[in-house]
């Protein structure tokens, strides 16, 4: 079936790629995040928010992927992070190759942290690996509390889940203990942060957090 | 370039059952959706509440796209409508494949109306016809008043937007005027409905337009 190899020789490209990315970075000291989640469940309003709380404690680098526009990457810009766009103009999901081209434009001996914000998807990227040292998906409490049994990949090869939009759910019907209850039962080792980047509540646990993983903890 | 050209070939073959479907569809006095969203927006809640509001008017047969699980397809059916569920173990979007396997096991005789609930992703579904008649595209409140530019293809496609979660309003930050703005520049046909799920606020419109697309209007 040509079909299946060729799929099967694409992701060994990228995986080989990736491991690339993920030595060199090791060997400058970088640390690397691959953040995933639905469409408008809040990456990149929690990248801001984490980039200010730990202005003068780490230098973060982004690499902003969306299908198309640079509307976020001109946010993490303000919000202080040097960043860079990869626009996929269609593609679904961010591939090693492009965070490889990404990186040439990162002045990479200023930061500790690299942060890549993957398009927004709860399904293709789970299967592309960057580069990073961990992944992290992003949840939030208006997107219903079915998600970690209805995508399960993406919570099977994720390190940390990020609810997010703890302040909406008294309007919302959202089980919080049945997304965790789900989500562990798929991945026992999942890190999971409450968070509402509106108000603030939990970011200072999430922030401490990837302090620690920083610095390789 | 190989790849591009496998690419074509499976979409033109794709495009080929889309047709047979809508052909044979058609010629039944079937009239059919699809229905695409990022995950959460709302669709099944949507469809569960306009299956209830239509019951009498219009018999709604309903083919329930899932990576996994076959929850969506029990709430539908416990809606009242004729369900039959695809899981695609791990694939993005359906394919008209998959449909034509699961026309064989609804009885077309009874319905009036074929409602296929895409997998939730705002990319890769607006790439693959499914033989349907109108193409909706669900937005919620919740998800960032940004999605139509930054996912434009799913809005060029659609022929109606339906805004959900207008109850939510009042606690977000989400730009209605602008949403509708960036969607009609990317698609001036777009007709939009903006609706309440759980407040049932816009339903009557959205489901007066659903009977008059299924009669042919």
């Amino acid at each position: 079936m040509p079909k299946v190899t060729i799929a099967q020789n694409i992701l060994a490209v990228n995986e080989n790629i990736a491991q690339d990315i993920h030595q060199s970075l090791t060997a400058r000291g970088i640390r690397a995040l691959n953040v995933m989640s639905s469409p408008g469940a809040g990456k990149t309003t929690l990248l801001e928010r984490t980039i200010e709380r730990l202005r003068g404690q780490l230098t973060i680098g982004v690499i902003e992927g969306d299908v198309e526009t640079s509307a976020d990457a001109e946010r993490i810009e303000a919000a202080g992070a040097e960043t860079v766009q990869i626009n996929t103009r269609g593609a679904c999901h961010l591939e090693a190759h492009m965070i490889r081209d990404a990186l040439t434009q990162i002045e990479l001996a200023d930061i500790d942290l690299l942060v890549i914000e993957n398009i927004g998807n709860l399904v293709c990227p789970a299967a592309w690996e960057l580069g990073e040292d961990a992944r992290i998906v992003v949840v939030s409490t208006t997107e219903g509390d079915d998600k970690p049994a209805k995508y399960p990949q993406m919570f099977a090869i994720s390190q940390v889940m990020v609810v997010n939009k703890l302040d909406l759910l008294p309007y919302v019907d959202y089980d919080l203990h049945k997304v965790k209850r789900q989500a562990l039962a798929i991945n026992p080792n999942l890190r999971i942060f409450e968070v509402s980047c509106r108000t603030g509540e939990g970011l200072d646990a999430w922030c401490d957090w990837l302090i620690a993983f920083t610095r390789g903890a």
